[in-house]
């Protein structure tokens, strides 16, 4: 006979009560323990159901909330105001915070927090859940507890073999595809947890390169081993981040930063910075907004790439994702290549343009400022020079004052 | 000439606020390491008014938790719950989260609240922004984070000395005490942060003995070449907290089970864990509750230490502070020891009297049940024999049911 | 102008002379760097020609090994016996001495004594270069100094890199099938020499199966998931020298005995540790000795193949290397695999058929002495009633005496 | 019944020779595991029988050497030669390879070599297995095989107590003298072979200065904190070689050469480099040379000492076994410190005198050629205008030619 999913998610109830129930006590952690092997051997329907129960189960207590709330409307102050706090979080925050110290407990939390992710569209009263989880994971993967590591052909095996799982931009055909990122013109850094030391959180692939890469194509193309110059330029051209339990923490600004310290202190005699980024919107925007464009027109398609980038905005900030990264990160819309990726992902998503961001230090703060305070976007002259209306768009930040 | 305390405080709190303002920013995480340095440089009268500061400025937002707050009183759920407690989070909170990101964060976190924690008794009213501290690292310092070492003689120097530095129940005089505590015969164990390598949270200190040590003397003098005997016994006879910052924070009854279970694998032939503890309250008590008594008079002074270890309670919990937390952890008082530590310390603490504790496996989780839910204290017969009313004393938990 | 090779090699012989010129002085370890990079770099000829420069510029001191012989012939003792070594020792023993002194000296040295290997045919008159540089490898990969590594999915890459390029036995297709050798129910292990962290000087791969693998088809196998059962049987199937440059100094029979216990240490439950060997001779010497065989006849290609194993000898010893290697570590043949290796290299070799080696703790020291004594093969009693005069084989040592 | 140191002698001499005649066989690790054993655990008497033992029973095989001389001497070319050197070598050669594969066998090695290098004096017979044992752990600790560390307060402890006990120039009056000279202003490095990775082979003491030291007990004296000037000058004041096992093997040029050249790398602003070395031999020859001579007057001192260290010799080289090795460095004799050391043994040995060898980079080649090929000590001006008769001292190399 087999147990139904509601049976096996009311096991996991009941395990997750006598966790909180013995809190600090002895047996707690062996309690954890269970939970931890239970949840991680559960299918998706149990899953769906535990986190139900999370939910409905495990919310702050009402009456002690009340009476708090009542305490702090008689006298409002620090203190009430912090009793409040302390009333409102729910139960289940305590629950999350023992699971961690079971072995594998923050792996186990991470998925809970993917399969709340996942469950959004079918799932929406789920959400408060998946925001415990993730203000939980967002205050334990503070990026004062991450370590930027280098990853290199040296790195273990294991983790490079998450790099082709993960790979997100420019998928990585394999060990040789691999190889070729890692060798000594090109460099990966990741953010890893000290729990989790397996685990890449996200990684960055640069090339080092004379000069500003036009196309993804040669970036990944095999090395000439005559090419014997001294690089210039790094090219971050794929930013992944892998874990889905962490969806909505930014880490990519910091890694950017970061990955340009080191890289400046590691080779002076590099000069420019900048991305070699996917467009992942334009496709989709060009079929709404000029659907009979001739998208063999290199000018044309150009010109509507650089108003999709710099000129079209939701909330002020710029439409495409990637862009409103880069950009809000302080860098500037720099070139619109042509070709830049023929792959068919490249071709589908923004008919083969790349764009490259470049990130100038001295600048970055005061873009980022004119982002944000007056919602201009910093782009190179030649870009703006595509654009019919560079309204809200400059070469340089309006003076401060 | 100098800036005042006012001054520089009102520095740190512009610094702070600055923090705050780029949050998320390319410029928040400099900032911060600004913040850093400053609250490291700065003097307790300057960290006095910045705890204010960070008291009075940066509380929640007064309006959105009133909003909140209706918001919930409206319509009672989980989201206005979850809204309500976002609302009632003290803007410092996310403050010490970014602090985090800079090096040094996490020590200058662990320094404000030391800070805090010392000025309790002057200054109540900082007490929020202490409890604040707490939670954050309450949840920082996790146990399923920290990472449990070995310390011998094989330990980096720097480390060793902060043993000398913190030991706080029986002082090591120095390295060639602290190398007799390091040698094959004994064993100690710390927990550590990945974030704070080079700094114990908690470290115990274990003697491997045949049979159960009476007296800190014999455990600390030097070690007989001629013992050739096979310890039969683990004597737990120090456990030191040395964080001020994470006062209020238990890490004792994870270390001593964790610690028991490596040595169990280790050296099977261990038959017996206990402890050699002192009594820290007891001569205090002993002034007031039997002031006439003959302190040489050991079976009195027995009679009278079982008594106040197992009898006098507050709140139906030991007096003891040392026994309060080994009996909540499920050990049992197995013996007192005449003569256990004449030292000055012991003598004027205790009269010289220590206790073992026992901790035996299979029992602690009734023993600990025993005590919280009935109130009953689990001795060796030969402790309950010295108590004349032994009425909450009980050599055996009583049967579940 | 190009350089010719002769003159490349003087420039070779120069900087070597220079080295041993200032041996002990500041500027010694900067030539041998010089020496050591340029031999790096120098060309199959040129490396001939300073093969021969050290064969004829570097021997002994003539006179002075005159001096010492007619010393010792005078007195002969210990001390001119000694001093009659030293002056025999060529002067390129210590050039390559002092070379080790140099970044990548020890790599240049193998690669020198790789070299001289490969010219045993075309250049016999080099053998003295290659026997010192062997003498000296001998020693400083004396077994005392290596390291033994598991190998696992944890390992960093460009080591996992070099099994893939080395593995002589069983060719390793890719990532994908190396990743299937490093799972759960397989271990790999290597010696590694302190200064080479990053080459294998040998590796060995074991599969922990139920019972003894009859064919390394089955050992290569994917995982099949449902195979739950523990298993009881490790078997070595592929063992495989890494360095050209320490042909003939054996590590073999050390590592099989190291990894053996470790193995045991590890799994109690193994009762059965036993190879899964080739027979490189096989098929050549069937082809001499048997020309007409049916070779899809099992019975009579099994007994031919026990023949060839157990019976025939040079010196005494088993025809066949790798049964040469066994024999000697003091296994027995335990079994002769019908279709144990199927590949084209398998079929061409020894017409399919592998062998076990059985490796019983307690009897390899009287096996090993049965053969080097007596000069008797020790094999199961089914293999001897495969062979038509078993005179010098037998299924246990005689008895000692 | 004791054993007597003979009979215990004779075990050791069967377990030598049970290792020898297992060579490459399975018994052999498990005999030379034996024979390490035995050794560590034998006393003095049975040391000194045992290195007998190794003298008579351990040499070449007298007809195997016969026959080796007649073939060398009838056709005298590279094989007969090697064939002639291979026959030479004494058979305790091959056993102390053997011994080495055991666990701890470098370490009795070393012990072994130890007690032969204490027993020179009275057994002067024991002078060839003494060599022999050099020999071997000359090639074996080959400077390539040597890893540089730098030694601080984050060393463990282990290690940093082997200085205390190595230290031989100042010695180390416990852990709060060490903890001084490891501070910030402060380096050590030291080599270690990776078979003996807690046992410094050497290592050295530098002081960061202001200008050159003139005196041990400032360099010694705590850290001045009001002392914020920047420091130009690295003063190697201590050198200690740690293993008497490796006596007469040089290791203090390579150590001084790799730790100015990391310095130079860490502190660009370093300019001079120099000793402050003890003149152990002063004293001794002053009371020879100079009996009369009043020892407090600075002037007649300093000359005295000028001539010591610049004019005396033996076989052209300076007399002071200090001055020989910087001298042969490529050092010059920069500057004669009155009160330099006024410690009991440096007043002892030389009335307290100490004196300051600068490494000058570009000068070490020309100078160290100066005193080896034409006997010229290079000094500072201020030195040589103390000598009477500065006939083979100089100021600077003669051109070379």
């Amino acid at each position: 006979m087999t147990t139904s999913a509601a049976d096996h998610a009311t096991i996991l109830l009941r395990t997750a009560e006598a966790v909180l129930h013995f809190t600090g006590e002895p047996s707690s952690t062996a309690l954890a323990e269970q939970l931890v092997r239970r949840i991680d051997a559960a299918d998706e329907a149990v899953i769906t159901a535990f986190l139900r129960h999370l939910l409905e189960r495990f919310g702050p207590d009402e009456a002690r909330l009340k009476a708090a709330v009542d305490a702090w409307q008689a006298t409002p102050n620090a203190e009430t105001a912090q009793a409040l706090g302390d009333a409102a979080e729910a139960s289940r925050q305590e629950l999350f915070r023992v699971m961690n110290t079971a072995p594998g407990g923050i792996g186990c939390l991470l998925s809970l927090r993917t399969a709340a992710v996942q469950r959004r569209a079918d799932h929406p009263e789920l959400r408060p859940v998946e925001r415990d989880l993730e203000h939980l994971l967002r205050s334990w993967f503070n990026r004062g507890f991450l370590e930027l590591r280098r990853l290199d052909w040296e790195t273990p095996a294991h983790i490079l073999e998450k790099l082709i799982e993960y790979e997100a931009v420019h998928e990585i055909s394999g060990w040789h595809d691999l190889r070729r990122r890692l060798e000594e013109d090109r460099r990966s850094f990741g953010f890893f947890h000290p729990s989790l030391p397996g685990e890449p959180i996200i990684f960055v692939e640069v090339a080092l390169t004379s000069g500003m890469s036009r196309s993804i194509q040669n970036v990944l193309a095999p090395r000439d081993p005559a090419m014997t110059s001294v690089p210039d330029t790094a090219i971050f051209y794929s930013i992944t981040n892998c874990q889905t339990g962490l969806r909505g923490i930014s880490f990519g600004n910091f890694l950017i930063k970061q990955v340009t310290a080191l890289l400046r202190a590691e080779l002076p005699e590099l000069e420019t910075f900048a991305t070699l980024s996917p467009i992942p919107g334009f496709g989709r925007w060009l079929a709404d907004a000029e659907p009979a464009i001739d998208t063999s027109d290199q000018a044309a398609m150009e010109r509507a790439c650089a108003r999709y980038l710099c000129v079209e905005r939701r909330h002020g900030r710029p439409l495409d994702p990637v862009a409103r990264f880069h950009l809000r990160n302080g860098a500037r819309v720099e070139r619109i290549n042509w070709k830049g990726d023929t792959s068919a992902k490249g071709m589908a998503e923004s008919h083969g343009l790349l764009v490259n961001y470049r990130y100038s230090g001295q600048d970055l703060e005061a873009n980022h400022e004119a982002l944000e305070n007056d919602g201009v976007v910093i782009a190179a002259p030649e870009i703006i020079a595509l654009l019919d209306d560079p309204g809200s768009v400059a070469a340089e930040p309006p003076p401060a004052g």
